[in-house]
């Protein structure tokens, strides 16, 4: 019984089957219809123009956000508990060519306006200093939390006034979605978030995740940098299949609601171990090693995140009963 | 009836199977058992110890090997007309963080050792100028030529001795081998080469390349690398497979064989027409805009290559009843 | 009897002496009066407002502004024999962050707009391919030639119509200038160019050219990669004093003019040796092995450029005794 | 009055009678004999056989050092405060090609092999997290602190046992050596420390600092990273007389001293003021904004550097009758 991680569920058969239905002979790269169509789909869920191109990873969607909003010379304020500064290798150094993260503090992963204009305002204006170009914050978060609208819209009038670009790394995006009830383009566009990545393969794709631009002109730059970084599938028409079948029928906002639905199980029996809200489909828990012992001896695996805390983090197919036998085992402890 | 690309072609139906059987819960990464098994079902292939990597493109298999092979401030001899000069968007420069591509001349996009050291020699030996580090070829080239096993070890003894890393790209590794009737190892390891870029998405697969490192130091830095680049996919499981099936009962070699004796078909009719000998999927034929107005009047489309020359390129999936009519179309000119 | 190279060259004694005027407690890097002026100083040589950076090499100044013209994803189109191609060291794809270079063709080492549309129209304008971004010209150029303004001008209408960046390398921008016989601005930013690499090591100076801005937009981002590149100096107010030193009195004309006479006393000795017409302060001769080692014997040192052919460099110092020592010699030959 | 930065000192007259000595016709870029003494030169000073490169920055050495040192998909351990992280706009990211800087803490900005080990162990190893490759520490620190050779050989012991390369930069390695009254090799390659940025403009030099490689197996690639980057000046060897210079009759001791005592002696008359101690050429005081309105209107300039402190630096050419005034000044306050 493994939470370890959305990575590690499956696929879901609506986008197995959507690759068996892209499945014949067809233009390569992206120019057959199915990658054609992104724009216009995610133009439709966003509820105006936007662009959109499939890439095979979040690591991938985020770098390129962040190499179209920063020039090597500059520096990304993100928070330090972020993907993109621990779990990413160094990926936007890459692919930005050197630019800096600059890092800021916050409960749950998250980044203030208060604390983006602190980390900024502590950076002389000299050719000396790395200088904030862009700001990057993960919606749900890396300890499972969510901004609001009202949140990311307070980040965005920030960047706005001080000239960053605004890059929102969804990998989780669904979760967040589901969670606030709001549309996808009060978290992000009507916010003033630039650039998107939103995140499929944790919630159900296999290898698909989009890159929304809502400024389009930085669209065909990036294009070329995801050619450039060999991004660029010869067989995309199976990328773009998987996207349009995650957002058939808001497949992607049942996936997420199953996930978060089964954190909120085991979110209800931890109780007073919860570390931050749950408000997404991660869970980080006090929990000592004894504890911990006991629960894997009882055939639960999970992520052993720091001394004396766990990270539990369910999926679109975690299966019920094993929900609830962590659940109950969890209460039981 | 497509005669564009082999990028154009579908996926083979036990791709498909195996990725299916690998859709159940696993962990991430390449922490999987398919992923972890390609060691191991390479070394068997090429009867010693490999290290093996999967990624999703050829374009990201061979920027990657570049960057293992040469410095920043280094250089690759490469053919004038090879992919990674002309159809990467700069990858090798984007991966190797600038270094410069020396370009070679030949027929059918073929390199000898004479020109490699020709090209070599004309670069005075100092800090001025940018040193060659490493060689790299195409088998089969892009102009659907193949490199002997004879041939590939001369550049490798030429390579060796003067201390080049030696890089193959295998896009169409398999048509170059059901060609030359040898084993994979004769046309690689045994003569040279370092780094192969195996590709199996030309030739059946959907998303996965493997990239060989006949020299394992070289691997620990390009998983980083790879990761770095976004190429490490979350559910590499399902890219594992896809390598796997494609062994399995020498699926690689079926269906390399079916796109080269459609080709050979082709190549028949053509006659007089040919421009290089067909070695491999791909054809090059002298034609009129006129008489190519006229075949494509009948249905068929292919790639204008040059003023009077039109490429044709066969797959695995071809289907006979086009490969036939084209022939005949191509024999009544 | 050194004719190798203007490199070899000693210091103005102007130039040092301004050094030594420069010697004070000031305010570091460039904040101090001399580098703070000069921008109205440039600004007065070519009558329009431009903006000026010192910095210690012409390499540093050439690959800084290809950086401010070509994307990492761009190329730059410029001479198979130029020096940013065969003698940086990859300096242009460092600085650029793995731009390629876009070779073309033409006697004496200058393009011709037809030769730029040949290179870029061979180049399909898709993801695949490298686009061009920028041009680059030297003038006068490796082979002692020099563009003219109508030159100049004819590539600056193809960069603007193209919507290309235009930058000349002017390691010898004032044996052009001398040559010529037109203003600095006539060759210049009248004729389209964006960004000059004004040489004044080669032609008296110690350690400063100057990196000239038409487009006064691309200053910032060039003023911080110098700073990133090592390029602010800490003591820069020396580098700034050298410039002006140069420019007081005309005498960056002055000693281009001297190195140009020397050149021309030698050419007119060459008689059809020349395997260029001389119209700077370099000369290429033909020459075989037994008689380029009859004039060693002599005490005269140069170059050997490709087999049967040497290279002759005058400059602003070359001792006039040794000049029609060596055109004495050579006619004897 | 300035006490901004000994940046802004003047020349030495040796230094500039070395360049003077220098001036004459000579090979160019780094062939002259002073360039190609220096190896010898600095073998002798450290008593065994180093490489020596001239470099016109302290950030160019810096930079070149870590890229020696540190591949692009690797981090380097400095302090939160050092010079390379806050004060080069981004170098190290430029030169290394994207590697990351791994923060420490420490007071007086320096490091301790506990809080190296900190930092360190925090990273999983694993392709997600960049992996420390190389450690680098300022000495005398960018707060006027030492590190004892005990400190420094701590560290080093550490970095060996990891596997880390170990650069000093030694933009004030003068100052540091005269306080601790050790032998230069005792502070470096007796300590661990791989690569030495050895300063020489801050100390009475003009454009010339020396990049020591303890290990020569890295000097030809920095060779040709230093080319790359227009670092290469082609009258290189104005840089070496510089250089040579400084090293006669200890000139930089005797420099190095001067700017010590001056310090020591506003040191003294700064009492319960002093922020750190006072072991170089810079004093952090306490001092309330009046205050230092107070000094300002007496004709003292210096740097404001947090709320309620200052930094004064001393010089080799400190005026003693402005060193002593500004002592008293200050005790008057």
């Amino acid at each position: 019984m493994r939470f370890f991680s959305d990575n590690a569920a499956p696929v879901h058969p609506a986008v197995f089957a959507a690759m068996a239905g892209a499945d014949r002979v067809d233009t390569a790269y992206d120019g057959d219809a199915l990658s054609r169509g992104l724009d216009a789909r995610f133009s439709d869920l966003f509820g105006r123009e936007v662009a959109a191109l499939w890439v095979p990873t979040g690591t991938a969607a985020n770098a390129l956000a962040l190499a179209a909003l920063c020039p090597p010379y500059g520096g990304v304020i993100c928070h330090r508990d972020s993907h993109i500064q621990n779990d990413e290798c160094g990926a936007p150094e890459f692919y930005t060519h050197g630019a800096k993260l600059i890092l800021g503090e916050g409960v749950g992963a998250k980044l203030t306006p208060g604390e983006a204009v602190r980390v900024a305002d502590a950076i002389a204006n000299d050719v000396h200093r790395v200088q904030p170009h862009a700001l990057s914050i993960t919606n749900a978060t890396e300890y499972g939390c969510v901004y609001t609208p009202g949140e990311v819209a307070a980040l965005g009038a920030l960047a706005r006034q001080r000239g960053w670009g605004f890059h929102m790394d969804g990998a989780r995006f669904a979760n967040a979605i589901v969670t606030l009830g709001c549309t996808p383009a009060e978290l992000t566009c009507d916010a003033g978030v630039d650039v998107l990545s939103f995140g499929f393969v944790k919630n159900g794709g296999l290898s698909a995740e989009a890159l929304i631009f809502f400024d389009k002109k930085l669209v065909d730059a990036t294009a070329r940098r995801r050619k450039r970084a060999g991004h660029l599938l010869s067989k995309g028409r199976y990328l773009a299949a998987q996207v349009h079948a995650m957002l058939d029928d808001d497949l992607w906002l049942q996936t997420a609601r199953a996930a978060n639905d089964a954190a909120r199980t085991l979110a209800a029996a931890a109780g007073n171990r919860l570390i931050n809200p749950v408000e997404a489909n991660e869970l980080f828990l006090h929990m000592t090693a004894e504890e911990a012992a006991r629960l894997r001896a009882q055939g639960f695996d999970f992520y052993d995140w720091a001394a004396g805390e766990i990270r539990l983090v369910t999926h679109w197919a975690s299966p019920a009963g094993e929900v609830t036998a962590l659940a109950q085992a969890i209460a039981a402890l």
